[in-house]
C-alpha cells in the first residue's frame, strides 16, 4: 500500500504483533519506521524480509509517517499521539488514553469502521480486548430488535497483562504443575495458576474494576447506545492467551435463536460455530487467529426477549493488533490518509 | 453422636473426603460401615483411628444403619437408596438421580433445612455443587425484596469431574506446563489445560448442558421459587478445586448494596469478603474449607433493582461432602432417624 507507517511500542507484545499481522494481511507499507523508548534502542526488528533499526521515540521521528500504529502505556500515547497527528499522521492508538475523547473515534471496522471519517485530533482509539469481540458479536444482534441491557462475565488470558503477565503466569505455572511452591505474582494481583482472579486490576469507588468500566463504556460508544446497561465482571483465568465472554443480552422484544444464528452467520469477522456438531469457541483455537467466534446461541423458553451466548477471540490479535491493522487498512482504503 | 451409619462410595472423591469432614464436624458415630463396589473389595479404610475393611454394596449390609451417606453414579443410587429406606435408613444421596423427585427433599441446611423433616422416600437429595453455593449466597438476599432473575456464569473446577476428571487434568496441566505436547483428554471433553471449556457437560436439544439445566431447575426447588428465571452458563476452568461463580441477581424492587452486605454479613454459612480490603473469593482459597464466599457486591447506579455478586466454594466440600454431613448432622438433631 502506498502509505508511510510507524509502529511505536515496537518492542512490545503488541508491536511485534503489529509485524506479523500487517504482512498475513497483505500491508505492505511504501516505508516503515519502528520506534521505541531509550530503552530498546540499538535493537533491530525484521520486517518484510529486511531489518530494521529500532529509533527512540521523538518528535522528529513522525515527520514524514502517514500512519502511526501505536501501542504504549496510556501517558507515552498522551504526549507523543498528538504530535505525531500534528506532524500529519493519523494515529491508530491502542492505549486508553483516547478512548473516551468525544473527538476521538473508538473503532471497530466491522461495526463502526464510518467513524474513522472524522478525526479532529488525528487520533484513531482501538478498543479494549473485551470491548472488541463483545460488540463484533453483539452488532449483527441488533438488526433483530432494540437491544435493551447486557450481562457480561469475561474469562480473561494472563496476555491481556502484555508480556509480564506472560512471564508472571508461566512462572507460575510451571511451579504449580510441578506442585512446588508458587514464586509470589511479578504482573498479575496474585496466583493466577490453578486459580481465577477478579481483582486483577484497580477498584474504583462503586467496587467495579477499571476494566469492567471500559467493558461498560467502550461498548456504549462503540455500538452508539450511551443509554445500554451493562453488567460486566471480569475475571482473569489461567490461559495464555484468548479472552473468553458468556454474554446475556436482552432487547426490547422477542428474539429467536434462528434469527440470531442467521444474522451471525453472515456477519463480517464473526464465526458461528455449532455446539451440535461438537464445536465450541475456546481460547485454545482462537489463539492466533484474527477471528471472533461465537458459539452456544440459546434461549431459555421463558423469556423470549433474552438470548445467550458465548464468544471468544484471540485478545492480543482481534483484541488489540489485528483491529488496529484493520483501521490502517480502512484509513488507507477510505482515502483517509494525508 | 448415637447413630449408626453407612458410607456407600467409600473409595470415591467424595467418599474419602466425607470421612475427613464427619471428624473435623465432630460427628463421632455410634458404629460405621464402608460399603463401595466389588472392585474395592478387600480394601480398608481409617476413619477416627480405626481402620475398616470395605464391604461389597449389598442390600444385606443395610441392616441397623440409621443414616446412609451415599455417593455414587445415579445409577447405582436408582437402585441402592430405596433398599437402604426400605431398611430404615434415611439416605443423603449426593448423586442427582432424587434431586427432582418430588418426594425427596433437595436441601441445604442453611437455605431449607425444615424440609428434612418430610422424606416419605426415605431420601434426602445433596445438591448440585453449582446450586449449593448459589442458593447459600442468593438465600439472604430473598428478605430484601422478591428475586426475578439470575444470571449465573460458572468457572468451574477439574473436580467437579471426581477423581478421573483430576488425574485427567493433572496430567494435561504437567505436559501444558513444560511446553511439551499435552495428551488427550481421558475425563475432561477436551484439553482443560490453558483452556476453557462450556462442552464439557452433555447437551440437551435446546442447546444447553445438563449441568446448566440443573442450575436452573435444582436452584428453583431449594429456593421454593418454582418460577424464577435462571440463565447458567457452566464453563470449565484450568483449577483443581473450587467452583466460582459471577451472579447477576434482579429483584422486584430497589435493593442497596449495604443492605445486601448486611444481609449476607450474618447469613449462615457465609463468608462475605471486603474487595476493598483487597479480598476477595478465590478457589485457590476457599479450596479446602467449608465456607461459601461471596464478595464484591456491587450496583450499577443505573438498575437499583439489580445486584452483582462474585461466589466460591470448595465443589467437593460444601458442593458435595460438608453439606451431606450437615444434613446427617441436622437429622440426627431434629430427631429424624428411626
Amino acid at each position: 500500500m502506498d502509505v508511510s507507517l510507524a509502529i511505536v511500542g515496537a518492542t512490545g507484545a503488541v508491536g511485534a504483533l503489529l509485524r506479523d499481522v500487517l504482512t498475513e494481511q497483505g500491508f505492505r507499507p511504501r516505508s516503515i519506521k519502528f520506534l521505541a523508548s531509550a530503552k530498546s534502542a540499538g535493537r533491530t526488528v525484521a520486517f518484510q524480509g529486511r531489518d530494521y533499526p529500532v529509533e527512540v521515540l521523538s518528535p522528529e521521528a513522525f515527520r514524514g509517517v502517514q500512519i502511526v500504529l501505536s501501542s504504549t502505556p496510556a501517558g507515552v500515547s498522551r504526549e507523543f499521539s498528538p504530535i505525531a497527528a500534528r506532524h500529519g499522521a493519523v494515529v491508530v492508538d491502542n492505549s486508553s488514553a483516547w478512548r473516551m475523547d468525544p473527538d476521538c473515534p473508538l473503532v471497530v471496522p466491522e461495526v463502526n469502521g464510518d467513524e474513522l471519517a472524522r478525526t479532529p485530533k488525528g487520533i484513531v482509539a482501538n478498543p479494549n480486548c473485551v470491548a472488541i469481540p463483545l460488540t463484533v458479536a453483539v452488532h449483527p444482534l441488533l438488526g433483530l430488535a432494540p437491544l435493551a441491557s447486557l450481562v457480561v462475565s469475561t474469562y480473561q488470558s494472563s496476555s491481556g497483562k502484555g508480556a509480564t503477565g506472560l512471564t508472571d503466569f508461566d512462572a507460575q505455572s510451571k511451579a504449580w504443575a510441578a506442585g512446588g511452591p508458587v514464586p509470589a505474582p511479578t504482573a498479575h494481583r496474585g496466583q493466577l495458576a490453578g486459580n481465577v482472579l477478579t481483582l486483577d486490576w484497580t477498584l474504583d469507588a462503586n467496587g467495579s474494576t477499571e476494566e469492567e468500566n471500559k467493558v461498560v463504556h467502550e461498548t456504549r460508544k462503540i455500538l452508539a447506545l450511551p443509554g445500554l446497561v451493562v453488567h460486566p465482571t471480569c475475571v482473569r483465568v489461567p490461559v495464555r492467551v484468548g479472552h473468553s465472554m458468556a454474554v446475556h443480552a436482552e432487547f426490547g422484544r422477542p428474539v429467536t435463536v434462528a434469527d440470531a444464528r442467521a444474522a451471525l452467520a453472515g456477519a463480517p469477522g464473526v464465526v458461528l460455530m455449532d455446539e451440535f456438531r461438537g464445536d465450541c469457541p475456546q481460547p485454545l483455537t482462537a489463539a492466533g487467529t484474527d477471528a471472533t467466534y461465537v458459539g452456544r446461541v440459546r434461549q431459555n423458553p421463558e423469556t423470549p426477549h433474552a438470548l445467550d451466548f458465548w464468544v471468544v477471540a484471540d485478545n492480543l490479535r482481534k483484541g488489540a493488533a489485528t483491529n488496529a491493522v484493520q483501521c490502517a487498512k480502512e484509513l488507507v482504503l477510505r482515502g483517509l490518509v494525508k
